[in-house]
């Protein structure tokens, strides 16, 4: 994602504590009662500017949404928008997804969702990216039994990865579309990336994954 | 496939009792005898007019084919071709897929091929399809342990079910391709369909996955 670094970035985020997170391991076990509910807990890990973060939480309120997101200047996009327009089912964390098992107790949040996460195209990388079995391990560790990850990107190596990656975790495969814009599912909600390359005519592939 | 119907197909092909074997329960459990060496024994189920298996066969000499085909006048092509440039390690046999248990000994094959199977795009259809549950069983039967299933087809659909199937099935895939023309997969073998969709612009999606 290339966006213009913004100045003070941390001080700003620092003004909303009871929106973003900043060092969320203070309620490592106790996300249900910050809600206020014991409503499923969903997260988005790379959550970006938190266009789908906030897309789903109007879609289903009776869910609690956390977005995840590492670069603070991102993050601080999303902030800006839940301001003008609150969520109560919505918060947000300033967190590497390495950290996740500090943050969560063990099947404390019932779904994940990974969105155009980046590809790290090169083998060497392959430690980095989001469906590596490195993180398939902390995502299984957080979630419930039989949780799911749901997970889409317009990037064909990556999807490609994933798929093996996955099935070698002995994951269940649910859903697979290779082309989510011209199929049947219902209810998407678009991430910014996903508007500018759906756009510019690129083919969006989408699964959802069960841990067994 | 469209073909002309080819008047007394099956007559034809009992002149060629050596090559393509009608009634081949006759022979369960001793291919390799009929082979005269014990290489593996590689299957394409639905093998059309021949093109995979014989280019597998001639790119593979070491390695034992047998092409299954159900349709008489379709088997015909493959068998003129092979008349016309013999190759020792390919017979061919004209039975349905269902049929397979009665024809192998259990873990008798080494390897099953599809390519350009028949989507039955109908889902009310779906048992016909070759990557259905159903088939899965009777391919892990007369495969060996960890025996494995490579498919191809340019059918977005059936790759899409197929890929849920065998991890429903518990297979583990070993590779994916999206769109196996612009990959770096090397000895690809054209079938007489993949020269044509590919020709037309269409990807090919090609899978392993093997039994676990």
């Amino acid at each position: 994602m290339r966006l213009r670094k913004v100045a003070n970035a941390k001080e700003k985020l620092l003004q909303s504590p009871d929106l973003v997170f900043l060092e969320p391991q203070d309620h490592k076990g106790k996300w249900h009662q910050l809600f206020k509910n014991e409503n499923s807990i969903h997260i988005e890990v790379g959550m970006g500017k938190g266009s789908f973060i906030t897309g789903m939480a109007k879609q289903h309120p009776d869910i609690n949404f956390i977005g995840i997101e590492v670069v603070e200047s991102v993050i601080l996009r999303a902030v800006e928008k839940l301001k003008e327009e609150p969520l109560t089912n919505v918060i947000l964390m300033c967190i590497d997804a390495s950290m996740l098992t500090s943050v969560f107790e063990d099947g404390e949040i019932d779904r994940v969702y990974l969105n155009f996460s980046d590809p790290w195209p090169k083998s060497r990388h392959d430690k980095r990216r989001l469906t590596h079995h490195n993180f398939l391990k902390i995502f299984n560790q957080i979630l419930i039994k039989n949780g799911e990850i749901h997970f889409k990107t317009d990037n064909q190596n990556l999807f490609e990865y994933s798929l093996i990656s996955m099935s070698q975790f002995n994951m269940l495969l649910k859903y697979v579309s290779l082309d989510l814009h011209n199929s049947d599912f219902e209810g998407n909600v678009m991430t910014e990336y996903e508007e500018r390359f759906h756009g510019l005519g690129q083919r969006i592939y989408r699964l959802e994954a069960q841990f067994r």
